[in-house]
């Protein structure tokens, strides 16, 4: 007789929502069924509220669409983007749970090189639950993964590595790539055959990346405070730009409290490019922009005074408006904004009294302490 | 009638030296013909000078033992290691091209996961004659790749990027582990089916890594003085340090110039895993100290003055006098030989009063001048 089957609880069942930001019926997640299935939905509906979003059937899901937003977050509701992805940190800010996979709707299931259709979701858990390396490059990638370890000169004191915060996965078919490069390479193409690329790995401390919202893990309570995509879409003088953002914001973030940020594996099948014309018109002020940016933030140090991430992010704040609102207008107002996110987050996650081992939302013991109200 | 065939000239075909260090016959390098053939080779013979090297009929090689070295550097010959493989970089000093490869008579051709051999040298070449990306992460690795870019976000102003001085390759079946590591997993392989990672990634700014002397090529003009492998072997209380120490020096100054560093492909394939208990005891005092080394390394800061490699190299071995002298009587007589090494590449490598441009190992327009004796 056949052993009754042991049924096996995914990881981080009860501790991980996916959040998902859309405009359209939720079909894609057909595909992602056998994966998606056990976890809990957070679906932020952009635009038109009336509009009735289909979810398929099965799905265990609360949505938010702008007038829940407004409701939930009142005059606070301002920092939240209207008419853009970036209003995916909404769902950010409403979970209660301890971690965050977030995808887009044009993402799905993609194939390894042997053909085999690769969950994202358990590679992001794998990368977040185990450490990462940021204080000396591993030249064998990462050291964590089945059949590979430290090699020889890497200092054994280091070996310990650092909490992750963020996993971010890459995609195949339409590479990431920004409007210029959509314009002069319409038809390249990121095939598993020719560019999968088997790997995970830790983005050094003190090293910028590109980070893309798309195909995306962290660990809410070590970083969410600092997943704010900014200030986009309607109203606002640039768009495609809100990821880079929480990327940037997070990413001195993690290098000032020791958190490490991993990239390479999982790869989605990300199938339809946007429209280059319309995506220059949202991202040109940005790669102009970008050009102060980025050495604003290279050069971005946090007093030691700030200890959580909040306190890191309001401290951003500051520096964004003193450093980068010459620049233009828009940086007072994202600055004001940034201020606002933290104050809609110890909102809706106020700071326990307990002790971080009581914390309903099980703060690691060794984290920073929240800081008291 | 068939088309006579067009002579096709190998890369670099006189412009780059092949370096080996060896103790024993180089029938290895049978397997290599079809690629390394064409080039010219530099043999460091080690040990016993007495011993003759036999090396395959049809390579053009010169050949160096322990009195030709002793020769040529007179009482400088002090700075280059005896009875370990460190002696490699005497065949930096003499060769009078632009580009280096140096490899282990124990690592073969490998295959990639299509079963192709792949052309180590030739990767080596297309790393170090195509940009980096030290500033910034791409996280769709080496942007200048056949079907890869830059991504989104990419800062446009970064994309140049800096010229590549260094290309570090990896290694199939056997690993480069330290001892501790090999001993407790000695059966560990890096097979092309399980561990192949199709990348070429630059190594960012700030950043030290483990640098592994067994399939490394660089840029002797750009970087050739830092290319210093120490003192290890006979009459040193440390062995198996030579390439990290090389590595993190090169490292800092490449840092401090404004040059890459390379890691990922290609592989070769690394026959023999060497004694873990002969290596415990050439690494035991390294492993140790290296605690130390990597927190001076990671604070080294060059004064502005230093503006050629071997300024900065002299710079260096102060600091290491001065920094880590502490820690052991060795780095005192390290920091020396450091000094030594300079002084014997200024007399082999004399620069030339030409400008630039008319310099006979064709110094980049745009790279620093040398420094005037």
């Amino acid at each position: 007789m056949a052993q009754p089957a042991i049924p096996v609880t995914p990881a981080l069942k009860d501790d991980l929502d996916i959040v998902i930001p859309t405009i359209r019926n939720l079909d894609f997640l057909e595909m992602w069924r056998p994966f998606f299935q056990p976890y809990h939905l957070i679906i932020v509906q952009d635009g038109d509220p009336t509009k009735t979003i289909r979810v398929p059937e099965g799905f265990d899901y609360e949505l938010y669409n702008r007038n829940d937003v407004n409701r939930i977050l009142g005059p606070k509701a301002s920092c939240i983007s209207f008419k853009d992805s970036a209003c995916r940190c909404f769902g950010f800010l409403v979970s209660k749970k301890k971690y965050i996979f977030t995808i887009d709707d044009d993402c799905f299931v993609a194939k390894d090189p042997s053909g085999k259709e690769i969950n994202a979701l358990a590679q992001h858990i794998q990368n977040l639950l185990t450490p990462s390396t940021p204080f000396f490059f591993n030249t064998l990638y990462d050291p964590f993964r089945e059949g590979a370890d430290f090699v020889r000169g890497y200092p054994f004191s280091l070996r310990e590595g650092a909490p992750t915060a963020i996993s971010h996965g890459l995609w195949l078919n339409i590479p990431d790539y920004d409007a210029p490069t959509q314009l002069v390479k319409p038809l390249e193409r990121n095939t598993s055959s020719l560019r999968y690329v088997d790997a995970v790995m830790t983005i050094p401390k003190g090293t910028l990346f590109p980070m893309c919202g798309m195909n995306l893990g962290f660990d809410r309570e070590l970083i969410g405070p600092a997943m704010y995509f900014g200030l986009m879409g309607d109203g606002q003088p640039i768009g495609r730009y809100d990821d880079m953002w929480a990327g940037w914001c997070a990413k001195v973030i993690c290098d000032h409290m020791s958190l490490g940020v991993k990239t390479g594996l999982p790869y989605i099948w990300h199938s339809k490019a946007s429209n280059p014309f319309v995506n220059l018109k949202k991202e040109y002020k940005g790669i102009y922009w970008q050009e102060d940016i980025i050495p604003f933030f290279q050069s971005v140090v946090f007093p030691k005074e700030c200890i959580t991430v909040q306190q890191c992010y309001i401290e951003l704040s500051k520096q964004v408006k003193e450093k980068l609102g010459h620049v233009d207008p828009y940086f007072q107002k994202l600055a004001d904004s940034m201020v606002t996110w933290i104050e809609a987050w110890e909102e809706l996650n106020p700071p326990t009294k307990a002790a971080p081992a009581a914390q309903p939302n099980g703060v690691k013991k060794d984290a920073p302490a929240p800081k008291p109200k």
